[in-house]
């Protein structure tokens, strides 16, 4: 690894010096490391959204990337700092459900973090990200084994992310992230609404809305006007173009979303 | 070019996973190249404050410098991906009037990105920044051919940006764009004040304020008070020392600004 | 240094082209050099946020990191630009009490910023930090000699921080920072509070609110319950597990914050 990556991703903000901290701990580790910063803006304390995000853009990156991800309300208590390898990326962040995203029931290698020789040696009860999480990423960016950070574990905590519920009439599932531009990211993905409407009629209930197809993009419809397409990360959304979502359906993160499949006469 | 730049500017905030999947895509093709953030908090849709950014910017990089422009409120629908080139540096974006403020009658040699050999093979109706912008500005900065990218077009789609009037009695132009600190920036240029006010006294209007000069910086004037300067890009800027033009003025952007000659008593 | 560091820090938000700006100047320099963005959400002319932010983490650097410094409400006015070393780190920016909180009696060498060979050539009134403080960072990054940039200075500008009164029945201060957290950061430090108090008990005042020991962390109590803890600047910090102490308690940046020494009985 001549030239290794370092992502970070936090909701420490920008006006702080908490990145800036992280980043001058993992140069003085890793001189060589290149540091790319996926998102600080993640909403304090908000493990749903952290995990969200570094789902979507970490396995696009080359191999041996290392994922800093920081968002954690529990620092200083008894929950574990952990290092995990998925094919081949590498995480580095608290155990609190912020990979629940991304790990299976046994896609992942993952160890405690227990073995101080890879921490900061002044450490402090409140930031883990750079007396911890920031060293450990560094050295693991420089090609120190996973296994010597720490012993082994075989369960992370799992969120219980809200998942989708199916039966024959239909799908039900949540808003699970609302972006910038106010589209309403659900969790129902393409292959599971495939799978369950076939080839029959549908109706999609969200909000004050009911649409009844699932157009290309968000222009396939007239200027403000809601479209439900399959978003780029495979995930049904709910958009306007060139509007807010979140803003005129009036629907929020976590909010209800339905598909109510039409069946035949023939077959009622 | 043994060490590439690639800027990036887009609308797609930094709370999503949008601008990480951007970078890892070019890094996937481009390892050596340095990404450097120009700006993601381009107001969502807003092709204008795009431009002007774009402008203010880019032609200080070093040479083959490659700019990513993303702001596509229509992504997905029949308008043009282009890439262009203009002096000594290569921009890749929509086309959609994004580039209008740098490109004049002929000062630039553009293709319409119709190669597929330089997109991403998994490709989204809704991403074309992960999809097409990042792959393709990739190549260019590691030395593929513009030529090769697609086939030339002789017109790139022009935003008709508010163009100031004028006339012997003075000057109207509009305030484009709006800074951080309240400082409204208008479409007055130096060169343009200074041919139609020649030698002559003048007033400037703008919202509840006249100003009768135009002084070195914000501190020429007490603080408080309103100021007309000649800002860092070159444009006529009203400032209040120490305080938001903008908020104290009660202007926003696309308000009017007049400048108006006062003659001698012989001239009438 | 084959590769040097420098670091930015700026009240210039990123919606603007300020800060693509001096990058741009600094990689025409310096085509090397590593730039980290520290953050450029320092309030809007605020001084000392700016200097909080830069104080905790400049430090933790590599050896010869160049930190650009700009938060500049008085560009264009007599204020200098300066340049200063501080141990193995370097400074650039304007002389305005930016680097109060790391200068002390006789820490530093400074030098004034009159050598305009290492400017940009073509300068405006209001943009120092691309037509200045940039092209000076970058020099300094290539190995330019501090006393080449310009004449030595004595006395930096000092902003009168709000600095703790204590006697023997306790400690006054003041909160100095709030983060993004809502954490109510202050200027007692743990060495001053241990010095002060010593073995006695002791009630801290602050808000609406009475706490009567230092715990270990915000976990330490229950959730929503507002707690005291030594932070990881080694200040006093009032914090609630959870949530927001600035929003809960009602304080703002400015608050007073009274530690009351509970003296036995016999010594009174």
């Amino acid at each position: 690894m001549s030239q290794s990556i370092i992502t970070l991703t936090s909701d420490f903000g920008l006006q702080d010096h908490y990145v800036s901290a992280m980043k001058a701990v993992m140069l003085g580790i890793a001189p060589e490391a290149r540091l790319l910063d996926v998102s600080h803006e993640i909403p304090a304390h908000d493990i749903m959204a952290g995990a969200w995000v570094t789902k979507n853009s970490s396995f696009l990156y080359p191999p041996n990337t290392v994922h800093l991800v920081v968002v954690d309300p529990g620092v200083g208590t008894s929950r574990n700092a952990v290092a995990l390898r998925i094919d081949d990326q590498y995480y580095v962040g608290p155990d609190n459900g912020i990979f629940s995203l991304l790990t299976g029931d046994d896609n992942y290698e993952a160890v405690n973090l227990t073995n101080p020789d890879y921490w900061r040696s002044d450490r402090s009860t409140t930031f883990h990200g750079r007396d911890i999480f920031a060293p450990v990423a560094a050295h693991l960016s420089r090609g120190v084994e996973l296994y010597d950070l720490g012993k082994p574990i075989e369960q992370l905590v799992t969120y219980r992310w809200a998942m989708p519920i199916s039966d024959k009439d239909g799908l039900q599932g949540w808003v699970i992230h609302i972006d910038r531009f106010g589209n309403l990211v659900t969790n129902l993905s393409r292959e599971l609404i495939e799978e369950t409407v076939g080839d029959n009629d549908y109706k999609i209930y969200i909000g004050n809305t009911i649409l009844e197809e699932i157009v290309e993009t968000f222009g396939s419809v007239e200027e403000g006007d809601p479209a439900a397409i399959i978003g780029s990360s495979g995930m049904l959304e709910i958009t306007i173009n060139k509007g807010s979502a979140a803003s005129l359906l009036g629907v929020q993160k976590g909010a209800q979303i339905s598909i109510v499949v039409q069946k035949d006469e023939d077959d009622t």
